[in-house]
């Protein structure tokens, strides 16, 4: 583990595929893993890049990380997709477009996928942004496919979120815009060539025009962008690096920091709690027993709750308790 | 309250209404209103509708409503949106298309925002759900748009879920359709009057005999519907009874309705012992310092969560400790 750890640390692509895989698998190795680099990283700029399936995402991702390999960045790319253990997660796509990295050992790519990981998304990404970041990665791009509650919390830790969106993807898109507007530091509009990309524009403008925003604050700019060309992604990588030097968005990127580090301390307590209940109660078979009862409507879910709850006493050592 | 519990269970719309907005609160009133109706609900046939945005679901919902109000049921519409607090929620597109039913007593709707649950969708979602159940709604449609963790957690405690697709979404539509593969009940290919659609459906039934299938399993049936157009949407219905009506299917609906009442059981335990422990610590300055050191990389995750554990005895009760 100990050589594992250096090697990760010194750069070691082979190490850090092999601690990525550890940390997925959410085991106590994984959890020595993280231990042990945490601290290390830190110094990454991590950029989620997100929106509405078909927005061309990876090709943005794509082109960014040849952007930033050209500056002599040190790239790492985090593939977010809600694809299950059916498609063994990778997106062939995915792969055959970031191939012309893969000679490159300046560019490290990991695709996740939703369903392999104990903790959800919520849990596994950051702990392998953390990894891609201890082994000196400069920049990070997460890409995630969606709009979920998940993946929005998971581009919310990043330092820059990029939002991309097309012309003309039809009614759910204003509910799409509502959701992700206000994490949004950036807006792409990709496939900007097509019909309609001057009326998303403005509905884009008039949607933000709405939105309450303190003097000094960050407004974010629309870029424009063909993608598959490498039309505007050099705006795109500027209009990254004008919000990362922007004073009011540092401070909030400070806040948001603290924000995520909050959610995962809370994650692991909740677990840590629970687990501690398990070995003093044999919970799995009495929560199977109530679940069982529950969907017979039976027992209604606060009383099951309540029922495990009550045989139980949470106590402070030390007499901290207040 | 009692007044209201016995409103809502005489299928009251404006006690259901109140009810429901209680519920979302999440406060002890929302919970006392559960326990008062859970084990009233349970009848109704819950269908979920989800898939990629811009794949029409509000239409598809709106004309099975439709259908169903002309076969004498009962209807409840559960919109989850991921539209933040910034827009308020609704959609304005869904209230317009609805509006046809605003005079139909036999049709209740409600959109529900993600960011406005403390517990999150997978939470709210179910409570809502049964509450409609309880009030007496024969059928309830859950629309979701989007096709995040929660989102697919939402649907997955559906009876019967049906994913929407169009032709024509371009690249990411892959990784959608390998995650919403496995929780299919029925497809339905909707805007298939559109170039592609024949496509689709070759795309779709090739992935679907790639996935492993037990002896007189389901298999999920494609529909194809132009619902603006009130096309095929019969045909959807029919699939959804066929569905209901297959013995295979009825016993994974049983597990289904287990596994989520686990989830929800799981999630309260969780939730319950944290409330505990902030009884016994100062949690809330101990949670916020922790993180602040996270965030600053003085402290690894673990190492944090150790350190509120370790002061903290979880025991059982009445010498129930093995």
């Amino acid at each position: 583990m100990q050589d594992l750890t250096r090697a990760l640390l010194a750069g070691d692509p082979r190490a850090l595929a092999r601690a990525i895989t550890l940390v997925e698998e959410g085991g106590e190795a994984g959890r020595e893993v993280t231990r042990a680099t945490f601290t290390r990283a830190g110094s990454a700029y991590v950029v989620g890049v997100t929106g509405v399936p078909g927005a061309g995402k990876s090709t943005l991702v794509d082109g960014l990380a040849v952007l930033y390999r050209k500056a002599g960045e040190r790239v790492g790319v985090v593939a977010v997709d809600p694809s299950s253990a059916f498609s063994g997660g990778a997106l062939l796509g995915d792969r055959i477009r970031m191939q012309r990295h893969c000679s490159d050992p300046g560019v490290f790519i990991r695709s996740m996928a939703t369903r392999q990981h104990l903790g959800g998304l919520a849990e596994a990404t950051p702990a392998v942004v953390d990894l891609l970041d201890a082994a000196g990665h400069t920049r990070i791009l997460i890409e995630t496919v969606g709009v979920g509650q998940d993946e929005i919390e998971v581009v919310e830790s990043s330092d820059t979120v990029a939002v991309a969106l097309v012309p003309g993807l039809g009614d759910d898109i204003q509910a799409i815009k509502a959701g992700i507007l206000e994490i949004a530091d950036v807006f792409v509009i990709n496939k900007s060539d097509r019909e309609g990309a001057d009326r998303l524009q403005q509905e884009l403008e008039s949607l933000m025009s709405l939105s309450e925003r303190g003097a000094g604050e960050w407004v974010p700019p629309i870029v424009r962008t063909v993608a598959t060309e490498g039309k505007g992604l050099d705006e795109l990588r500027q209009a990254i690096e004008a919000h990362a030097a922007d004073p009011a968005s540092r401070r909030r990127r400070q806040e948001r920091r603290r924000a995520a580090a909050l959610r995962r301390l809370r994650l692991l307590l909740e677990r840590g709690l629970v687990e501690r209940l398990g070995a003093c109660l044999p919970l799995e078979q009495r929560l199977e027993a109530l679940a069982d009862q529950m969907a017979r409507r039976h027992r209604d879910p606060y009383s099951a709750a309540e029922e495990i709850l009550s045989e139980v006493r949470v106590t402070a050592r030390r007499g901290k308790s207040g």
